[in-house]
């Protein structure tokens, strides 16, 4: 791993075939290289072309030293080295009169911010914010699980999410917290039409006391079966697709 | 890893703070030993009393002796041994008037087959049908992503899904697949109410063929975003709890 400045949100290194596909695809950064391995088989045929289309030098490699290459266990036989992603100024995708964002306080676990990433940019959002230290960046896990949408969802680079939730609420930007003991439902929210920032707090301990104080509206998914709280990434998946929904509805 | 008998589901290793704790709580099955790391601090101290209370033997462990035990990258400190998860025969979990079931066809990804059984619970499921074979059954990293499910969700296995389906179907119960090409929105599912099976196809092909054939809708979760496909649990939290929703308004 090289070491990360405070402004760099990462993702130079991208595992996986939906993640390395849409890179090319996308065509939004720079690609050094694709390294394929033979036993990926036609996909390696397929991504190898793009590759060539997109003027990155494409490399055969064995399976071993894509995993060694890019730290993650499973890299479906592929790795591409890009340009990192470049961090959006939060002003800008405050800015917007639709603005559907998603804030990350201190989710630790890569694959769950990919997740997060992937799961909210096909529910419509318009951003994510991300604080800049004591949580998960573009890793290569994130990068591979959020399978291309690092290529599409602008990402803000911020200090604290408390910090903000201010900047949002001075925007105009309602600030929506997930919360397992939250007073509103997430099947009924009243601001799933305006401008809003939907915040999810830490894998174990949720949105930490100065962020939720912030939020104006703190919300829960209702859990009819005996489980004390989701999973990050499901909690995330239900309710962007809710706010989806109502804007649809 | 231990083999397998065809008739195992497995789930014998419990690594992870909510999965232990929810086993020793849940007492629906021996528990052998509870090995713990002192760098799990608290936490650790307060299992190791659950464990006594259980009866089952206390060990302290360093932490890379957990990880060697369980085969899982991050324990957080707690591994539990317990005896194996036993599977309910699919008739029992046909015969509820308010069966909502969920069936994985060839989910390979164990942190994904335990996230979905976690939410499914959640969604307030009945139970969980798992193909015997070629899918990820209850292995210590599924266990952990569960996070305590396993204790809860009574899971048949079944030779083939398809065959299931039949069954299903005979049961009087209504068999919805999950497809982003399906023709139904699963925000609208005419059959919510009815007893039904939720069928999620495997990670990178979906639905098989004969598999979507049986069902009797095919239903997607609507995406605005410029997305392909969700993440399997990312889609089955959005279908789960949008039963959830239906069921109770």
């Amino acid at each position: 791993m090289t070491r990360r400045r405070g402004d760099e949100l990462g993702g130079a290194v991208v595992p996986g075939r939906r993640a390395v596909a849409e890179l090319l695809r996308a065509g939004r950064r720079p690609v050094r290289s694709v390294s394929l391995a033979r036993s990926a088989g036609r996909v390696a045929d397929e991504l190898a072309e793009l590759a060539a289309a997109a003027g990155a030098r494409v490399r055969w490699r064995d399976a071993d030293q894509l995993r060694e290459e890019s730290g993650v266990e499973a890299t479906q036989g592929v790795v591409a080295r890009a340009a990192p992603v470049t961090p959006t100024p939060l002003a800008g995708l405050l800015d917007r009169e639709d603005a559907f964002l998603v804030a990350l306080d201190g989710v630790t676990d890569p694959r769950n911010l990919g997740a997060v990433l992937r799961t909210a940019l096909a529910a419509g959002a318009s951003g994510a914010i991300l604080p800049r230290y004591r949580a998960a960046l573009l890793t290569p896990a994130a990068v591979k699980a959020a399978a291309g949408a690092v290529e599409h969802l602008p990402v803000a680079l911020v200090g604290g999410v408390a910090t903000a939730l201010d900047q949002a609420a001075r925007a105009g930007v309602w600030t929506v917290g997930l919360d397992a003991r939250g007073e509103a439902l997430v099947s009924d929210l009243a601001v799933a039409d305006r401008p809003l920032v939907l915040v999810l707090g830490a894998e174990d301990t949720g949105l930490a006391r100065l962020v939720r104080a912030r939020c104006d509206v703190v919300a829960r998914v209702p859990m009819p079966g005996p489980v004390e709280s989701l999973n990050v990434a499901a909690a995330a998946a239900v309710a962007c697709f809710e706010v989806a929904r109502q804007r649809a509805g």
